[in-house]
Order: C-alpha cells, then structure tokens, then sequence
C-alpha cells in the first residue's frame, strides 16, 4: 500500500480516537495516536482476519496489550468492517456500549483478550502463539497447513515493566515461538513522566537474552515499520520491535508528554491537533470516504481467505480422515461422555491429589484438546499424564507444558491457549501460590473462560514446609471472586466429581483445591453416606442421624474431622447432620428449596470446620453458628500435630457443637 | 583465610544439612551442599556482622532468597556464634523449633526476612539496599560513614525466573544499587528436572541489560569466589555472580540430579555422601571443633565492629547533632505525636484519595523516616507529598521512589525497606491492582512488619476504566487476610484517623482503600454524628435513632447511601441505626462488650451496605441479615449511573431494610 494512503488511515485513526476521548470526556489519547501508523501498515499489509467472523479458526490474532489505548482497536475494528458501528465509537465508554473502557473478550466482535491491567495482554499471547504452534505441529501434514497464523502484540512499556512479562517472554523465547510478533509502544512517557524516573534497562538486550529476534525503527515511518514485520515473520525467534514513536502524536501542545496519556486532549487542543494532522476538525468521527473504501477491502479478502482455507480443511479431511477427526475435536474443545466415565475410587486412603493424578491418567488420552501443565511442580502437583509427552522445541507436538517456576505468567499463557482454542488447558501448582496468578486468574473469570487450575498442598496439611506455604485466606479470597468455580473434594470419589465439573464448565475456569495428606474414601454406601456424584451440586447431605439437631458443614481434608465429631456427638445423645459442602459457588446456584433442605433454617445450631479463615462461613452458619477455622499463619511441623495444636480436631468441634445447643 | 580452612567449613555445613533434613525426613539438601562453599567464603571473609546482635544497624544484610535450603542458613548461623544452639538444628521443622521449614523472620536470629515464596528475598533485598543508598546519602557526611553496608543474596533459579525478580532487578539496575551483590546458585537442576525443561535465557545478559556488573564463576572454586566477591564490591552497579554449581555436591548418587532437591538423601546415601567428603558419619551433626574455634572468631570480631561503628556514630552526634538526631529519629523510626496531630477538614465534598494526599502533606516532613512512591500511578494516588523530593541517581536523599510499573516490586522492596529498618515506607497503587503484589503483602503479613498501601479506586466508583480495573472481591479477599489491617474510611477526617492507625501500627501492615470519587465529609457535630476519631475502633455508630428498629452497616464511600437510606426510613417510621465500619479487622479486635453495645444481638435486622463482595458480611449480618454488594463485575460507564443500575441506591438500601422488618 503507498504510504501516503497508510498516512491517510493512520489519520483517520487519530480523528477517531481524539473525538472519543472527547466525547467521553474520559480515555487516553496518547498510545492511539502515537502508534496508529503502526497499527495502519500491520492491519493494511499483514493481518489476516476475515472481519465478518471473528472466530474464524485460523485468522491472525491480533492483542492491544496497551488495553488502555483501547480508541485504537475500537477505530481498526470499525474501519476494517467487523460489526462495531460508528455509533459505538461515539459512545465510547458510556452503559452498555460495545466501546468500554478497556476492551473486553466477548463484549466486542474482534476483540481477541481483555487487556487494562498490564502485562496480561502480551502474556495471553505467548499463549495463542504456543497453542498455535503445538496445534501445527499436530495437524498440519504435508502442505496441509490448517494451523498457520501469526499472533501480533501492542505492548507498551509498562507491559514490559510488569514481571509477567518476563515470566511469559522468557517462555515464548525458550520455545521459540517464531509466530509471536511483539510491535512494542516505545514512547518512553508513563504517566509518572518520562520512564526514565524509573526505567532504563536495555528492552531489546533482555529480550536477546531471552533468545528472541530483535528490531528497533521509527514508528512513525512506513517503510520501516513494513520492513521490520516483514523481518519479523521470517525470523525462527519470537519477534520484538521497538517502535519509537512519539506519544500523543500531532498534538502541539501536548505530543511527547504524559499529559496526552490518560485525559482527553480538550476541546481546543482536539481542533488544534486536527488541524495538524490535515483531519478536518468537523463532523466530529469524521472518515474520509477513500480510506473507508480501502480498509473495507479486508471484507471480501477476509472472506475469500477463509473460505481458502475450509477448501484446505476439506481436503485434509479426505485424505487424512483420522487425523481431520481429531482437529474437529480440538476445534471444538470437545469433552466426550467416554472421557468422564470415570470409576469409582475403592475405599481406603488417598490424598486428592494422587486422585487428581489417576483421574488424568484416565482421562488424558481421551480429550485430544487437553494440554497439561505445571509450574515446576510436575511431581507434586501429579499433573503429567499417562499418554503425555513434554512439549519442547524437539516434540512440539507434546501435551504437557514445563511452565517453569512461572506461577504469573502460566496462567497468563493459559488463557490465551483457551482464548486461541483448539486447546484446553489445565495446570498445577501450590494452593498457596494463586496469589502469584491471580490477576490472571481474574481475567479468565470476568472473560468467562475455561482455565482449569490443579491447585494441592492446600492447608496446614502440608505440614513441614510451615507458613509460607500454608495457604489461609485463599479459599474465602478466591470464593469472593465472580465467576470463579473453586471445588475442595472431601476424597477421591468428590475429586473425580470435580475433574468433570471443571472439564464441563465452559462460561468461566475452576479451581480444583487438593491435599497434599492421606484422606479417607469411605465405603459410602456400606456407612449410609450419600454419593460422591452430589458433589455435583456444591453441597450436599454426608450422613445424618434421624431429628439432627446439628448441622457440621466442612470441605475438603475436614469432612473426616466432621465425620469423627459426629461420632462423638452421637456418643453424648446429640444428633448430627454433616454436609459436604466442595464448592460454595455452586451450592449458591442451586435452587432455594435445595438450599433449604440441605441447611434448614430450623437448624440454626450450625458449626462450619474448615482449615482456613473463618470469614467465608458465616454466610451458612450465621450469627448463631461457629466456625472451627484458621484466623493466624500455619507452622512448620508434621501436620497431624498442627491438626490438634490449632484445634482442627473431631474432639474440638464436638465441643464446639455442643457448647451451641445447650 | 586458607582454602583448605574453607573446604573443612563447607564440609561441616553439608554434614549438618544432610542431618537436618534426615532428622526431620523432610526438607531439601540439594542447595546447601551445592551452595555451601560459596556460603563458607561470603560468611568468613566478607560478612560483617555482629552474631551476638543481630539488629546491629550497620551490619551487612544476608539473605537465603532460595528458603528452601534453609539447613543452610540455619547451620551458618549456629556455625557464626548466633543465638541458633545445636539442639534446634537437631529440630529442623519440627513444633516451636526455631529451625521452620523456610526461614522466618522475627523467629530465628539472624534472619532477615521470610523466604521460601520464590523471588520474594531478591526483591526484599533490593529494598534493603536501597534503604542503605537512601539512608547513606541522607546521613553519611564526611569521614562518619555511619550508613555503610552491603546485602548479600543467594538466589536460585527460581527466583530469577519468578517475574518479581525482574520488577526487582530492573529497579535495581536503574537505581545502581552497587552495594547489593547476588550469589545465583546456577545449579541447572529445578524440581522438574533440568532447567532446560523451561529455562534457558541468558541470565547475565539479561542482568547486563538491566544495568548490572555480572560474572560467572565455578561456584566450587575458593580464590574464583572470593575475587568474584571482591569484584562486584568494587562495581559501582548492583552485581550478580552466577555460580556454577552442583546441586546436591558430595552425594555419590543424587548429585546434580533433581533427585536431591527436595527430600532427604535417605540414610544409606547420607552415609556414602559423608564418607565422600570426608565427614564423620557419627556423631550425626558433627562439627569439628578447630572448624568452630574458627567460624567463632565472628563473635568477638562482629562485637568490636559494632563498638568502633558506635564511637563513629557518637562522634557523628557531637559534630553534627541536628543530622544525628534526625538519624536517630529514623533508626527508631519515630512518628512523633505532633506528626499525629492533624486538623480536622472542614464540611464538604472531598474523595479520600484527595483527604489522604492532603494529610500527606501535612505530615512528611515531620516523620523523618517516611518514603513515599507509586507504582507510576502518582497523580491517580496522590502519594507525593510537600516537601519531598525524588529519589534519583542525582538524588539519592530524595523519599519518593517512582518505582515504575511494578507493583509486586514495590510492595517487596517495601518489605526489604521496613525490615532494614531506618525508613517507613508507604506506597500506591490502584486497589484492584493489589492482585499483582499480593505475594508480598502476605509475606509482610506473616513477617508483621508496618508496610503502608495507599490503595485508591476502589470500587466501581472509579467509573468508565471499566471492571479490570473495578475492584469486587478484593476487600473480601484482603480482610481473610491474617495480621493485615485493612481500613476503607468514609470521609476526609476518617481518613486522617486511618492514617494515623496506619503508622503507628508496627506489627503488621495497613492498607488504606480510598476512593477517585468525591464523598461527603458531613458536619458531624451539627448532625449528632459520632466522631470520625472513632474509627479507631474499626466500627462505631455513626448516627441513630431512639429505639432503632435496623442496623445498616457500611464503610467507605457507601456509607453516604445507608445515611440517606435512613432518611427514606425514617420517612416510612422505620428507627435506624447507622455504623460506619472502616475496618473490621480493627472491629473485631474490640471488647465483646463494645461489640454487642455497636452491633447488640437483640437487634438481628441488619443490612450491609458495600460496593464489593457480599460474601464477608454475613459475619455481622447473620443468616437473617441482607447485604446489599456486588456478586458480580462491574462495568464501564459513568459511576453514578453504575451505582444505579447495580443497586447500590439508597432507594433499594431501604427498601431492602424495609422488607427485614416486616
């Protein structure tokens, strides 16, 4: 494309990202108009993307990390024909718009990851890279290329500051991640002032480190910026491109400096910048016919490309049945009814973690889209699989993900493996070290995706390795979060329960929370317990004596402990219902009858046990109730005695219980 | 000192981890015996300290970022004089030793700070070093360097793969902290097996990229160590000394293996391991005694530095008394009374960002040891206050640290500033963004050391930024926190209180929650409100009705609308009483009696009101009670109208109140 008509394009960005801003009287001006003529060569020259089906399978994925600069991907959507009308723009940030402030997945057409909070975006794309590449290397055959798309990243400088990039970049580089194209925002503002207050390692040098393929250009010149993508895609390395460019370009007054960076331009400065820039000042959104008629070019040749590529898919179904099969499958991140029939656990003991395990030896071979992995925790966490091979550079096809110690940016990858699809990701690591992936943790809830997180050693349980490892808030912190599922199998029949609830979940992720200690799987049916299979429902009637006058609610390792203070109770004439309860959130979804029944509100003598803090468990015991939990750091010792020093013991919530209906 | 002296040294530690971990058939001897020539040297010929006071404040900072050899610390420290008799060694892990399974804080002298949470120790130590370039600046004049010490840190690959390492070191780096030197245990070996399962960077170019003097060495090797350290004491960079080792040294059968990392050897191997280095197998936890006559010379050596730095510190006093004093006041981090005494704001609208900025101003200059910062959110969190004046190569006496986009960073530099001591640092960030430094406010948590969060936008009443940037769960999720304070102040005069709590609290941290938004600061006495000096007590009556009928219960920014919800009551003849309840965490450690007087038991309608997770209210609502919150993400858009459409109306507040009385 000549340059002047990108020049055109990246003009009319400008206007339509300073009139948002403006008529938001709210946003950030600055990152759009410094790289919209970056964004103007990539999407003219090099995007593959059908705009009228953004889920077209084997588009180019493109990421605005800088998800503050979110005008930008809102005018490239709009200009380029995806179903985002002018009349969005104009709303932009307002109730219910297409437009918010931070583009959000599944919200607006095109939009392939929610980006704000830095560092995620360019980590969800070492993600789509790395699903990209473990798909292509299972599927394509021949010159059968089914899996062949680049992903393409707008990074600012503060999603190199986050340490999750480091984390993901690091891996994206050990991998070589050749399809990985980072167009990197270097404005050297943020909004302290110029990132030299705080910034001044050399980017391109630790990215070299990483085994990445380097380029530095002027961002605002188009030949460099063709040249360097084209360099880009060539390369056998993931791909950096430092894009010097100036922030808030075209502003007189303001151009170069922070002030352009998270306020709108102002009236005045909105006309003086236009007029620099050669964009008429009126209508407000104004879009030069020409360009319109140019970028709306990517319809039918977005069209055609894909219809180009269901004729590949087509053929590779005819000549390689078996295998077609098989993409089919992972294209629809299927879960067979056969992969979730799975056996009961005999009776006897077992920690839930080594449940988990021989759940996934089961399973594994039998859902073609999952992939496994673990941050460097593989034999703890029992996440490697039977049937499993470690991806590597040698076995890109391998189902199993050596994360390395990178909590942050494993989760970060997970979620742009799910976003990309073809993939369904599950990985280990301590219960404890969610608080390492929890921004990444809350995407995929607000994104309502399914990332399956295998999360042991998850409580005082773990004994020896004392505080800092003992997980205690973590249960009532991450129940408090939306749309995430957290399930505390009580054993090993439950933890199956739990593998097909997560597998099955598809609107949000789970987290699976497992010991690392023995627990018993009773002989249910021999004691008059209900099934396994109710976990189903988050909560459930155990076992219970005719005319309870109690009710014990606990998860997890402390079922027993109920299980056992039942027993004691029953010895003092008390009556006893004991409630299972692997997942509040789930119960919480169930009807009000079901909830009824199973915590009446007859029964206000309620005891909640639980080896965690209390805070959570007053929504099922009240003000009358109590809670045997942790309000205070666990210790270093062998686990059985942490039980009974901090009073997690059948002795102690008998006492407790019957201290309630005196 | 001789080689051979070392290599007998060395030796003596590896037969005491070996023991340690075989005693308590459990831990991890892979790093001390990799690690412990490279220890033998740094502790007998460089590390000046004083074993018999370990707060000694000119002492040379050591820190095991790598927790989990901790047999290694623990042996140095019995070796070096420390108050560490053998018997705890002998108790490695178990109930109420001093010999936890990670190295703790304010539990064993000698250690420095928490570790274990991979890359948290690094990043403290960077803290601690920039303290002592801060301090030294502010204070060293002349000949009477009274500020003068270095910090040492062995780091493993773990921490350097962790993405807090990277905030870390690029801060470092930046800020040519030359006085900090990092011993990377390059052993290969991570519990996955060979780090080139996940890792292979070039950690020292990327070291070199962030500024730092960097060398490889064979971390067997005496005179390679020892120049290697004389080396990077003489950098005028941060430096890094990669030294190759092998994990699990001296083991006939597990070294270099993963096999050793984190198990005992078991007893057979133990046996071959000591017999290959030379070490007694019997007694176990044998030392040799001209290896003790020698590791104990530290004793009397550290006593009489201490000694010659306090003559320099007294003849420092004498020159220049009103730096000395000021000195003092920063040793003893002192908040004087007057520093507390800040006038009430005036009736009005104000955010209590703003209140906070505001008090801010009135205070830093009266709290000498007071260091500011933002993670590069400084005019959003309003952190930089009157007076201060930028930390910078060109200024290193400056106490505001622009610490870039890194809050994980930040919040573990925090921690490495409170525990060097000399400083108390608060710093800000956005509230949802808490998520990324939650790691680290956890370890000042368990450690309960005063780091102060300045933790703004905290709710969906930051508006149209849009829910990744909305915090829900998070107020829920901190307050399950053990030992961290969490205050959410409803007005400009709640928010002076707050931060007086927050200073003067040093056994834990405080994070303060406060808003973007303009809130009321009501006339309190012309209403017959209770004083805001009351949120003192975390929760209190705000203000009420004879006879009142209802609680409705709030904090922060809600408590505008139960106030003009009571109004609506009121209309209706409903008697309410208000609570403002800025923090529950203070709340809860009240009397029962003022609990019951604040929230009395005969009164069971209660209505929560708060712009986060309903899930910790029930605690104070009980089964019968209603929490008007939000289960869900918010959305982009102006805030009034979100607080609209989600309820948080006091039009809905007493409609729901309403409905409890029926």
């Amino acid at each position: 494309m000549k340059n002047q008509t990108l020049k055109k394009i990246a003009n009319t960005i400008r206007g339509l990202a300073i009139d948002g801003v403006e008529a938001a009287n709210s946003g950030h001006p600055g990152m759009p108009l410094g790289m919209a003529d970056v964004a103007s060569v990539l999407w003219s020259e090099f995007l593959k993307h059908n705009p009228q089906n953004p889920h077209w399978f084997d588009r180019d994925r493109f990421v605005l990390s800088a998800g503050h600069g979110s005008m930008l991907i809102y005018s490239l959507l709009h200009l380029y024909g995806y179903d985002l009308p002018l009349e969005e723009l104009k709303n932009f940030r307002q109730w219910e718009s297409k437009t918010a402030g931070h583009p959000e997945y599944n919200h607006t057409p095109g939009v392939e990851t929610t980006t704000g909070p830095l560092g995620q975006g360019i980590s969800n794309a070492v993600g789509m890279a790395l699903a990209e590449k473990m798909l292509s290397a299972r599927f394509n055959k021949g010159s059968y290329r089914v899996v062949n798309h680049h992903t393409y990243v707008i990074a600012s400088d503060g999603d190199l500051q986050e340490g999750i990039s480091h984390e993901a970049c690091s891996f994206a580089g050990h991998n070589r991640l050749s399809k990985l194209i980072v167009l990197y925002d270097d404005n050297q503002i943020s909004i302290d002032g110029d990132t030299h207050l705080s910034f001044s390692e050399d980017v391109l040098k630790r990215y070299e480190a990483y085994g990445w393929h380097t380029q530095r250009i002027d961002g605002h010149d188009y030949d460099a910026i063709r040249a360097a993508i084209t360099l880009a895609r060539a390369s056998d390395r993931p791909s950096i491109i430092a894009c010097r460019t100036v922030i808030g370009f075209g502003s007189p007054n303001k151009a170069g400096s922070e002030e352009s960076h998270g306020s709108p331009l102002g009236k005045a400065e909105a006309i003086l910048t236009k007029k620099k820039l050669g964009i008429p000042t009126e209508p407000p959104f104004y879009i030069n016919d020409e360009v319109l008629k140019i970028t709306r070019k990517a319809v039918p040749d977005g069209a055609k490309a894909e219809r180009n590529w269901q004729e590949l898919v087509e053929k590779h179904q005819k000549s390689r049945p078996e295998l077609a099969a098989a993409f089919q499958s992972c294209l629809n991140t299927e879960v067979s009814a056969d992969a979730l029939n799975i056996p009961d656990f005999p009776a006897g003991k077992m920690a839930t973690r080594i449940a988990s395990g021989k759940v996934l030896d089961l399973i594994a071979a039998k859902i073609p889209a999952l992939v496994g992995g673990s941050a460097d925790l593989t034999p703890s966490n029992k996440t490697f699989a039977k049937g499993q091979t470690p991806f590597s550079l040698k076995n890109p096809a391998g189902q199993y993900i050596h994360y390395g110690v990178r909590e942050h940016g494993m989760a970060a990858i997970m979620n742009g493996m799910t976003l990309h699809g073809g993939v369904i990701p599950y990985s280990g690591t301590f219960f404890v070290f969610t608080d390492y992936m929890r921004p990444s943790m809350r995407l995929a809830a607000l994104m309502g995706i399914r990332s399956i997180y295998v999360l042991t050693h998850d409580s005082i349980g773990l004994g020896e390795d004392g505080p800092t490892h003992q997980p205690i808030e973590h249960l009532t912190s991450l129940r408090a979060m939306p749309n995430l599922s957290i399930i505390r199998p009580m054993d090993a029949n439950e933890t199956a329960v739990a593998w097909k609830m997560a597998l099955t979940r598809t609107d949000g992720p789970t987290g699976l929370v497992l010991t690392r200690q023995n627990l018993a799987n009773y002989d249910r049916a021999a004691l008059g317990m209900g099934a396994a299979e109710e976990a189903r429902k988050g909560g459930y009637v155990l076992v219970e004596d005719k005319d309870f006058q109690i009710i014990l609610i606990s998860s997890g390792s402390e079922v027993e402990i109920a299980v056992a203070a039942k027993a004691l109770l029953n010895q003092k004439n008390i009556r006893v219902r004991v409630v299972s309860m692997p997942s509040t959130d789930v119960f919480d979804k169930q009807s009000a009858a079901y909830k009824e029944n199973v915590l009446p509100a007859s029964c206000p003598a309620r005891v909640a046990v639980e080896a965690g803090a209390s805070l959570g468990w007053y929504k099922y015991v009240g003000l009358n109730g109590r809670v045997v939990g942790l309000d205070h750091f666990g210790a270093s010792a062998p686990y059985e005695l942490l039980y009974e020093k901090f009073g997690l013991t059948a002795e102690n919530v008998a006492g407790v219980a019957a201290g309630l209906i005196k």
